[in-house]
This record gives structure tokens, sequence and C-alpha cells, in this order.
């Protein structure tokens, strides 16, 4: 994916909060009865709770941020649970640092 | 600016293409009659040549990088000649590394 794309991906506020909360999930969402917060990440529905959008717009994003590699998610028991791909988010900012 | 709105301006491969010729004017552009491509930047009118677009279509990127702050423009007889805000570029850069 060019890095334009990638920065589409990033240039949403509501995309910049989920990744921003992903960085300390346990800081950000309760705990969970299926999947750890760190482990395996946060389930879609408690992100759409806190952005307080409806759940087709919350996978929107997620999938936005899932298709630039930026977030992976990892399904249990039905539902998808987010965490931060920090290893392509560094490659992506020394990107930018290097192409800008 | 928010710094979805930076990256928004950013996210757009003829704009990145700008961006990246205005590193090194001089190796992308040809000599002006009017304005030293260093100190002066460069005119538009070179850089919708070089980009293959009509001026408008170049007018409206060249617009976008100064509104986010990435370029100023500084009118020399009725032209706009223009180059990298450095300083400012750092500072999105730093913000894209903090808050990403």
């Amino acid at each position: 994916m060019p890095i334009s794309e990638v920065l589409k991906a990033l240039a949403n506020d509501r995309r910049l909060q989920v990744l921003a909360w992903l960085k300390d999930p346990t800081a950000h969402f309760r705990p969970q009865v299926d999947g750890d917060l760190v482990e395996d990440g946060v389930c879609g529905q408690l992100i759409a709770e806190k952005l307080g959008v409806s759940q087709p717009t919350a996978s929107e994003h997620l999938k936005v941020l899932t298709q630039a590699g930026l977030i992976r998610g990892k399904r249990i028991k039905g539902w998808i649970f987010y965490r931060r791909d920090e290893a392509r988010i560094a490659e992506v900012k020394a990107a930018i640092a290097r192409e800008v």
C-alpha cells in the first residue's frame, strides 16, 4: 500500500482516537468477558461504544485501519478483537519521516 | 489545524511528490527567470508543468499544502513561488510520531 493510502487511513479523528486508545487498552476500556484487552485486543463492540458510533460505522473505521496494516483483528467466539501492529506503525512513521 | 487535517493534506500522491521535489528544487526544476529556486521557491507554473496537470489542479494541491502550513507561497511579479516550511514539517512529523 503506498504511503499516501496509509496517510488517508490515518487522516480521521476517530481513527486516530482508536489508535491512541489501543496504545493502552486497560486505561481506556473495561475488562472483557472473552479476550484479554492487552493480549487479544479490544472487542470491536467496545470500541464502537466508546466512540459513540454505530457498529457499522465503527466496523468501517476498523476495516480502514486493518487494511492499512495499522491494527490487527483476531476472531474469538464470533467477535473481533483489535490491537495495534506496533512494528508496522513504526515502519509507517519512519516512512513519513523519510518521504515527507 | 488538527493533525487529522494535516494528514489529509499529506494523503495524496501528487502533494507528496511536490513536497519531495521541493526538498531539492535545483535537482528537479530548471532555473527560473524570476525568483531563485532555493531562496524564493519554485514557481507554481513550473510545478504544474512537472506534475503534468492543469494550472487549476496544481493550484488546488498547492493551496491544500499551504493551508496545512507545509509550504509557503511568495508572490513575485504576479507569480507565486513555493518552498517547504521545514520548521512546520518537522513539527508535523513529531506530532505524528507522538500521536499515532
